[in-house]
């Protein structure tokens, strides 16, 4: 049977297609969705869209209430949430996609280095597995199948 | 009808106490719940219960374990959570505990600098209300009585 | 046992104390739950709390997210939501509260005047009872407790 | 991934067709469903299977029941529920289905021209997105798949 | 604690007052709630409040909708379900309503001659306890509390 | 759409035929469920599979255990259920497969002779619709797809 | 406020007065429930109440159901489940009670020795807290409060 | 339609290739899903993903995390859960699969020697089924496409 996996975490850079290229490799039949990826796109999307905002805050607004539909959609029809923390960024939004996931009885994987564990430390608890490296998640994935 | 209020946030000033003082002197009829306040304690609370573990993460996680028995309880009991950001700290599991009373259907008010906004604009958009400060969410809570 | 009931509707008039009122004489022991009824401060409740908006949207849209919190908690509690529907007023809040109690499981009853049936036909079809008159829910209600 | 999408709201022009055409311009893999659209049939669909009603409320009490049947089976399938209101129609079966949507964690897309946002608001607020034009509605489901 | 059992089934004799009394000599602290027992009042409720129905059959529907909401308000309050049948009536309310609490997730205790174990065999299988007489689930009540 | 309907009710006669072949002319896209049609098989499958049993009250509980489970899985598997009620038998297990089904949010159509409606108001009430002949629950079932 | 807590585990030994004794020590404000402590009682209620069995399968089975429904009634108002495990018996209602209330949602505090770990440590996974003594489960207990 | 069918019970012997073999025999259109069925590829898996542990029990609490999210995913995608108990180990995870299946409303057939049936009363009246065999098993799988 094919997974679903959503990827939560910041858009800065490409982990996503780590993810997707060893996930390849590994031949799992797994379809990954997430946010969108595109940096500029995911924050002006609002303004894209619905014309330009008042100022910065409602720029802002717009731009969530649609990347939050995005996510609700996709990460609703995955049967695992992954979430990648890392030193920059404030990431809020991952630990509320994480917390989402788990709320819905999703199985949520959190990889995260171990210098954040104690600011992580109620979340990871609550994940389901918490891991350190995209190879262990990828690990994890690869073990559904075995 | 008395309203129970869970106050999320971060434990390392007296916050909350300016909540129930300023509710108290509204004559609200409000019950406020929420984690453990003595920070020490509940870093260490894990190690005092369960006794040494072999390392910072094994404490932290100990510790997280027994915290979120105690979250799980008194937010579960809340009729509406309010969360407090601030310029300091990680605050995931802030992030974690707004996630969670929205996923149960709980309305939320979200306390944050308007600086912080961009971080937060996907948390904030799913909340119920975003304030600027605790005078605001008081406002909201004496509005419910009205 | 006290039942707790929602009022949902209009608020341009005092059809919610003649419900009371009526209740009050029948000895009946109700609790009842609304929405704001102060129609000035329920439109500007949000500036009033929130500060000034860009526009009339956006102060619209503060006193909506403050409104919107107050009925998820009284609406929440309430075990039966009233919703009356007169000639006046777009009146969609009375009904997407009237659906929102549905989906929960609550019991409803739809005041309405026969002449207003065919627009409200899907939604009297899903009512646990529609009538014509606030004395007829008034014997509903005493009804309950026959 | 196809998404389905219900679309709620007035029967009496054809602004579903202009939604199916420009999603098929844009090549999107959607769905869409949604209610009976030949007017007279929705209206006279309770007598012509269950035969003559005693009066016009039974005749649409009838109508609107097998209605109901379908709305159910139908949105119950969709991912999105888009809901348009326009400045004619009562359109409260549009603010039901919406707020049905929203109860069953669906992700909703409001369009409604401006001038109609003040007896929306509530509805607006809770909504995950409000749009003024069929295009705006069109962008957001273009990207979800970006 | 208290607990409160709804008293589902035929309203043609004094059964429930049997159960009441007996449960009264036991000294248990349980409230019994359950539907109209004066049957008259049951069948002719609906065209009392309403006015006259155009034919037996809607005669019949209006009192079922406020006899279904009396069922849905005081059966969702109850923490156990107990359903009486006999050899006389349809009675197919009374296993609407257990089935309705199984649904809920609230325990059954089902009553019933053994000559009718036949046609109930479905519904028995899925009570949580079957008996034959008042007095065994009234022995079921007791050791709730032994 | 495909859609999957559950038919209920007694198993002997052919009345399911009757339904399948009249959905195959109007060549409606359904696909339809229901319990073992071989009256003598479905009295007698808990003791084929489990064995002999004690006396026929435990030889219908092993029975109807399998059946149930039978039950459990197609109807949950289903978009509607249609609940058949005539003159003969108890048939209390459809009046419970109905109302599983209305508890999971599924649409029902309950057929009934009108001179059955007295004993079967509260769960006619309860049903999406109500109908007295099979062509009318087929007139239904086509108008989904119009 | 009060909290509810349910003691799962073998019936054998008098653990839970040692909870309740040390708990009323602490002046914790809790109201302990469970399943019937008396064991004899607790293996006859079924012939007690339902009369002599045809044989011990199901003499055990009528007990079950019995024992089963004051589970569900006691362990369903519980705000926190803990279940004890030791060296003796098969205990595998213990790992039913536990896990019917993580799937409720409901925080778990597992006590075993940790000689068991090995066998038990899916569950242990998934409880909220894994402890050693009932001393541990009654300090987690006390901060709550704190 | 094909059924999805998870296998709980313990991994020391080949039962599972039986079922599977047997239902092939059969040619039951079902899809067999379950735990890691390599023992000792099961007790590493922690440790083989995750890296050395301190002790014992952290290693086999790395390994039950993953164990864990396997069985989330496969028994939640699951439509019947079928679980095997023998003489031989502590299988209080089958009681716990077992259980969770149940609270998810799906349908679980109880495999066990009579002779274990008074430990497992509690389980095996809440199961569906209860049966001795794995053929028993199979037969009632069968049943399900009659």
């Amino acid at each position: 049977m094919e997974l679903t996996v959503y990827l939560a975490g910041q858009i800065h850079d490409d982990w996503r297609d780590e993810v997707k290229n060893k996930a390849k490799d590994r031949e799992l039949t797994i379809q990954f969705v997430g946010p969108q990826e595109n940096h500029d796109r995911s924050d002006s999307v609002g303004e894209d869209i619905l014309g330009e905002q008042p100022n910065k805050v409602l720029r802002d607004d717009a731009a969530s209430s649609i990347n939050n539909l995005r996510t609700q959609i996709w990460l609703g029809k995955s049967d695992i949430v992954i979430g990648l923390f890392g030193e920059n960024y404030k990431q809020w939004n991952t630990a509320m996609d994480l917390s989402t996931a788990m709320a819905a009885g999703k199985p949520t994987i959190l990889i995260r280095p171990v210098s954040l564990h104690h600011p992580l430390k109620e979340l990871s608890n609550k994940a389901t597995v918490t891991v350190e490296t995209i190879d262990q998640a990828l690990d994890i994935l690869s073990y559904m199948y075995e």
